[in-house]
């Protein structure tokens, strides 16, 4: 039996709250379920040098948890004076699963800086923060086209990330609490498109492996989950999500 | 004029939120206006190696914004792969301060991280974290001494920071916002105790001088703010409060 | 038309060099195309602290590129005071693959160091190095078995890996060369056992997203061409492959 | 007693040599007792980045001590990797008091490196550095004018630093050596001008607070001893000294 | 008696692999008996900013090893953050040594990076980089020549390396393995022209001392040695090896 | 001709000051012409842990400059993060000369650590350190034998440095100054013992080569200059002279 009598394909309750920060240009907390995130998305007038003088934009994230943001405090990342292999895989994946859903052509040579900061961890960080961090930059493109900056909203398509994967016994299960991602077999992160198609999958089964029959049961869970997300996000974005999609992908936008 | 019609001798709106993170031995969230700071308290069952084998407990804090806690982005600390001056200044000045109140002989061969992360800056973080920290210690206390594993409270009496200054007409100001606080001649942090002493005072004039007057006029500023933030730490420290104080600080407690 | 006329569920010819460097326990260079990389195993009789004590072992892997393995001279990363984002998630991927078919109950409290070092580039370098790798490893456990320092080889079964995309005409492809990978709107690596069951699935479409049959279509590439692979591997370890799976998995043996 | 019969409102004999080293512009050995620090002040014909194209200069101080200037020997930052959180809010404190006292907007657009290198060690080397570095930045400033590259003097007022304390039994005491530092149960620093101005007050009580009457006694003490120390400063600079004044602080002329 | 029965003024077998490796413009596997080093030269068309303008080349070289090279694996320096002290000394070395024959005034702005990378250390690995860099070089450079992108070939002589050193019981040695090496009591590198002129000399007794006899005998072994090393480097050369010397280093061409 | 009137072969005048900083164990200010460089020579009772339980001593040996040492002020390798390949090629150099004339089978589980900060550069600031270091060594020494702690001086012969070279006429010259050695075709670093055998030899043509009969030229110079700054050293050293070489040095005391 699941924490709360979840069922096997319920996700936990979701919570998005908007211009949670004052400063940045879109700012939003988000919660699935214990797990807290702060997606703040800032926008710079400039591009980092290896994309300077082609009238193009560029997204890149940083993710990072608070010491304490877990059962036992880790040592931060600045103390240690490097950031560790799991924060820099998140933090790409991030940046990357975001690219694929804007047309950098439509920013201007501008940056996107997004910000994830896990406050409180219960499982599922990575995909809280790129669900998160999409409402966030939606935010802050909106702000820029009231203010003439930019014509259309650049962003393609809806984007949502869940986590899927299979328990000690060998049932699949949709967004994974901590206690369930520790003991399971396989561990599966899903990121698609409201348009349902994919941008990422990453499974990994260190301690078991699966079959095709379980990759495509844990796929339909996925798929199930991140149509309810998108509709959360949807309610959330109001008006600014109705200018999502106004422009299409352009091919080739990304170095 | 100051913002909302502030006094020169008025402090901003202050809430204090305890248990504000799930995993913490004591969490607190500080807000002194727009400044909010998470105030996390974490006990460790063992003691730096130079303090080993004494039978004392230890304390040190850590302090860091959030990149867009600021009007400006800033790089985080992680990336740049070094904690600044800045941040050094500012955690050194937490540690001391929490150690002035504690009776490290009380406490048992434990560490208490102390972890103050800064959400949303507008002037007064490190007196913001300082006020917090606090409280978030004492809860940390509070539940070892309910789970049996200290007999009395550590904490010899309360400590609370606040900031005053000089504006550029002159003025002298308590609780400087970021505006003020950019445009002050004179910044001043001061730490006291419940009993009115002081812990800490650093007073600094980089484009300007101060004179002996005008630093009475400051000291006394600071010394009416606390005493009413110390107000607001024992209304939200209920019954924990009234064991501050069991144990008077021994000499020669911090190494 | 594929470089060499290849076609698209086609290999590029694949060398496999055993005992390629004197020293380490078990060496490899192994060759897909002109992606060349050498593939070295080093023992050592001891565990990482955190492993201490439970009488299992460990597997750990790096990999690095030559500076000049590319077509432009990359930094080396021992010059930059620090290892990228993209090295530590492939050496996190090859030692996560590399665990999930030893059974580290079986090793004794040693240390597998992995290293793969890339001398020429040409696509494909973390698939070869999964690969190559597991052939180093498993001569290094056949010496310390005829040596009797371990009664049973503890590698449960085979393990391969190959990258498998959607080139910009809509074709999928199996084993992408630079130029291909290069210009491919999807990019997937299959790692698989020689049983047929995944160990990862990565697949990323940065400028791109990819669809379900899509999806099953890249991953029949990857099946057919991870048996042929196995084979080479089969052929190259001679008498230690037959050892392959005389020890099962046992469940919870990586931490 | 204290040391050499000291009484406690007397300083520690002091020593400034001026043109200790030959080629900085500004060079000085300052001595306190066994307090040894060389303070070089070097003049770049450029400010840092973000400080180009306003006409005006900088100052900026750095400070570090000889493995050996202390009883123990410590471990060199180089080693480490990192400049440590102390030597840090030194090397701040300096140049933030230098800057109080000397007109950018009169220097041109150069920077003013200052070096403090502890030679040897016995309590006070911060105060020490700031007395000594303000003499190597007037000579420096003196050599600029007599070669006709500023017009007029552009340090404002005198500036000095002096240490106070309260020893364990309770008595304020001036200029405390290592001994005494130690002990002491409040600590405090002290910058003026030669005006008597405050510039900066850092008062810690670590093990013990303080109160205002106690404040007051060391604010004292510390003023008659900095008038002693100011005349020094005028003996070693001569007919520099006369210079400064000519011009008048004018505001806002930090950043 | 030595491995192999090799006298004392015999060199190990020498293979020199010409373009061993596909991107770089000169590449070269170099082995003297067991040890083997990857050398690629690699040209850039620009300068480091110290050399702009001038009209100059510039030439620089890194020096690794794989962790495996050795008996005992080695941490890699980019996992321990830095370079080594021993890794700098060999990399300058190698540097210094091929600047000196080759003339930059006749490179154009560009520069050469030198990448010695070794797979399998037994003893020499300083000496046989620097032979086999300078086969590496002239081929780059050859190469650019062939492209009229320089009208001559820059380099103006031979240059070869070779260690000698004293056995514990007194014997000169020519060409050490790393027995040898580890038990030498002196330990000399010699850095030669092909016209018999010293490059550099670097002998050391770390537990001994040597006397000018010694070092006569050793300088005689090396001259002998590098002579033979020369003419191996002239075979592998073929027609590039002529243009040797066309043009002869002019004064003042390294800064 | 050389600045005041030197002769080839004369040294520049030498000042050894002992005791010059109070806390080491040795402390020397050793002063070639205007190089200034502060040796200070720290006793700690343990050695590293490649050592432990060997019963052995070690000595190691680190370097530095005052950032404004030379004529550009030079950034803190603090600063930086790291320590630069020259400053490691000549701390190696100190450490690996000093421990040839010590058994350090006679000193104890002890290390000495040896710092050279070199306060004012003018050429020779490496052969000055180890020259220096030789005396604060001894010195050392000297007091733990007088307290008892060694039973015999374990300084086997006296050690000192010095500089030879070409000036760009063909001149052998010897002690080059800054000036001199910025210029010269050929640099040469001698270690020698008091016995006249040599330690070290480093010699380095970079914009020249040198011949054999060049070489046997600058050794002689450096035997007779080395002979002279021996005596210096005994004249300095008094009677801890007289016990160098009481021990005398063990075969294979160095690892």
């Amino acid at each position: 039996m699941r924490h709360n009598n979840r069922k096997n394909n319920e996700l936990r309750t979701i919570h998005i709250t908007t211009d949670y920060v004052k400063h940045p240009e879109g700012s939003v907390l988000i919660e699935f379920g214990d797990t807290k995130v702060i997606c703040n998305a800032s926008i710079e007038d400039k591009v980092p040098p290896f994309m300077r003088g082609q009238g193009k934009g560029w997204i890149t994230a940083e993710y990072a948890m608070l010491p304490r943001a877990t059962q036992q405090r880790n040592i931060r990342e600045s103390s240690k004076g490097k950031v560790g292999g799991r924060t820099m895989e998140i933090q790409r994946l991030i940046g990357r699963a975001l690219r694929s859903v804007v047309d950098l052509n439509q920013t201007g040579e501008r940056t996107v800086w997004v910000d994830c900061d896990v406050i409180q961890a219960d499982g599922g960080t990575r995909t809280a923060s790129i669900t998160g961090a999409f409402v966030a930059v939606v935010l802050a493109f909106n702000k820029l086209k009231k203010a003439n900056k930019i014509k259309k909203m650049p962003v393609t398509d809806f984007l949502a990330a869940i986590s899927v994967g299979i328990s000690p016994d060998g049932t699949e299960l949709l967004d994974l609490d901590y206690g369930e991602d520790s003991q399971a077999h396989v561990d599966m992160n899903i990121v698609m498109t409201g348009e349902g198609e994919f941008v990422e999958i990453q499974g990994t089964g260190e301690e078991a492996t699966f079959t095709v029959s379980q990759l495509q049961a844990m796929l339909g869970l996925a798929a199930e989950g991140l149509e309810k997300i998108t509709d959360k996000q949807k309610d959330v974005l109001g008006e600014a999500a109705g200018s999502i999609g106004e422009t299409k992908q352009t091919e080739g936008d990304t170095p």
